[in-house]
């Protein structure tokens, strides 16, 4: 295993610390339990938003940390949950008084870890809801996960309810916004290559010289099928028209309740594209792919997408939600509506997406 | 071999035509000859900055065309020069009539090619200066260069040259601030593993399984030495005093001397690096490199500089001049002064990099 780190042991602290001394006016670093947080956290009247999970997909989500997105990121090992402490001492440190959302990516030890945390911090007396986030369309139940993953769409998420926490959204209505943007976005990825988690030291799976994976997941989760190395537009194809033509999907997730004071089953229900929507597109490489080759399958994406009626008004094109130094590529779709679009506009500065700022 | 591509032939414009579709507020393709221009482009009055080298070395250049940076580039095939056709249309296609500067890695083709594109355009009536970028410590007179390669401090150069242009500083100005840009600046850089050039088909060198490769050129080019891994921070360390405890660097350069209508030789000196000067820092992944290793390396490098008396005002953590899918790292240093900082910190509208806009 040849990586540019020290230790599997120090990794996550030493690049929580490259980034904090990187960008000392954006971020801090708390360590034991390990998250980064605002520099100027708490932000007085403002809702706070939280998230985290297993380190390894960065930038995701500690390079979102800052002024528009995210008040605090909080990273487990690779791989690996984080725990309930770190997301309660992230609450604690910035929790303005408005309350705090937590934007979950759908693995089971972060949920149950998310709800842990939110049931510690309303014990304490501070506000917390729990938005999932659960898109991925090429399995359902996979090795971590009951019901969809969650991948790309928590990118665009924390772009867009963080520019709404900025605005001042109270609690309710950013939650309402958060799993608005959840059940209209859908993403689907590839695998040209594995990836080698530190402590572990050989590669998570093993693919063909020949070989590539349809609907990996961001820990190297089986998809869909394993199948010979296709021209990239034929890759792109599958992954566009796996989300394009994607049903109506259906599920029972689980929120908090205030006026209940319990956690409740809510069913949601995602809807299918339609010709006519407007969509924010990310073509995202998975840690180890050349922006160049992301160009080719934007290039294919716009075609289809525009065969198919839907109007990109939006894109991000580059390394968002990786998977160390995995080769390939994963496409979200996000059906916006004018708030959305607006909200994704506003200023943001954070260490990985930054403008108007 | 598996890429994101459709084929080897088609990478190069197919990647262009995604950029353009993907940012066409932002840029411009022109292709047969090939080159990405701003999409304002001429700008009145403004000295326009072109660019270019071979391809597969993204975001840089194309991923820097836009206002406050690069109003054209010009790739070549993958790792293969442009061609002096395709400097002099753009050269035609984005001057003003204030004159065009050339921005040049030192790479032999790349050298002869905007010469002969700056001859060609001279001979039409359009101003044209070129300044090399030569700033690679590893090594003198490498496998496609004489004296030292052109790298890192490129993108450094292209931002602070292309503020300046934005700004106002007419041709000769502009020229002599790109000079000082490069004497200022040094780099070097190392592998982890090697990268593959889709004409090819297979890697352009090969390192054993606990390989790795110091000082390794951007096209794979020997560096000064393969030794087994070792911790981030010592490969750190190794890069760091390389590029400060480098002594006083002259060399001879060619450049076009307008009063007296001829090339001339100029003899160039980078003067070492001093305790207390501010640096801009560059932490730059060589395409597969994931972000939180580069934040290793950059937490070392903070740690260095400081001990060395060096002061990082400003850094750029990421994939900004990249050799395909190699794994490595590659650290710049670039002595600043004031106006260097400003021109930093001025608005930049690219697909690659952005700020304040």
């Amino acid at each position: 295993m040849k990586k540019l780190i020290n230790s599997p042991e120090t990794f996550v602290k030493e690049s929580m610390e490259g980034m904090v001394l990187a960008h000392p006016d954006i971020l801090k670093a708390h360590f034991d339990p390990n998250f980064l947080y605002r520099a100027d956290a708490p932000v007085p009247g403002k809702v706070a938003v939280i998230s985290g999970g297993g380190s390894g997909h960065e930038p995701m989500h500690g390079g979102f940390v800052g002024k528009g997105m995210l008040d605090a990121a909080c990273p487990g090992e690779v791989f690996t949950s984080p725990t309930p402490d770190q997301m309660l001492e992230a609450a604690r440190t910035v929790n303005s008084g408005a309350g705090v959302l937590f934007l979950v990516k759908n693995y089971s030890g972060d949920v149950m870890n998310f709800e842990m945390a939110a049931d510690l911090a309303r014990a304490e007396g501070i506000r917390v809801l729990n938005i999932l986030i659960d898109d991925d369309v090429a399995v359902k139940d996979s090795l971590y996960t009951q019901g969809r993953r969650g991948t790309g769409t928590t990118v665009l998420a924390e772009k867009i309810v963080g520019a709404a926490a900025e605005r001042g959204y109270d609690l309710k209505r950013l939650a309402d916004l958060a799993r608005r943007v959840n059940i209209n976005g859908r993403s689907m990825g590839m695998a040209l290559t594995s990836c080698t988690v530190p402590a572990k030291g050989s590669p998570t799976f093993e693919l063909g010289e020949d070989e590539i994976e349809i609907g990996i997941g961001i820990h190297g989760e089986p998809g869909r099928e394993r199948i010979p190395w296709k021209p990239a537009d034929e890759i792109t194809e599958m992954l566009a028209l796996s989300i394009i033509e994607d049903p109506a999907y259906t599920r029972v997730v689980r929120e908090f309740d205030e006026e209940k004071g319990e956690w409740v089953d809510v069913e949601l229900t995602d809807p299918p594209f339609q010709p006519g929507d407007r969509v924010i597109a990310m073509v995202n490489g998975m840690g180890g792919t050349p922006i160049a080759e992301l160009y080719v399958v934007y290039r294919k994406l716009h075609f289809i997408a525009e065969a198919k009626g839907l109007k990109i008004v939006r894109n991000l094109i580059g390394n968002y939600i990786t998977s160390l130094e995995m080769q390939g590529v994963m496409i979200t779709l996000l059906r916006v509506d004018d708030e959305m679009v607006e909200l994704w506009d506003d200023p943001v500065l954070t260490p990985a997406l930054r403008w108007g700022i």
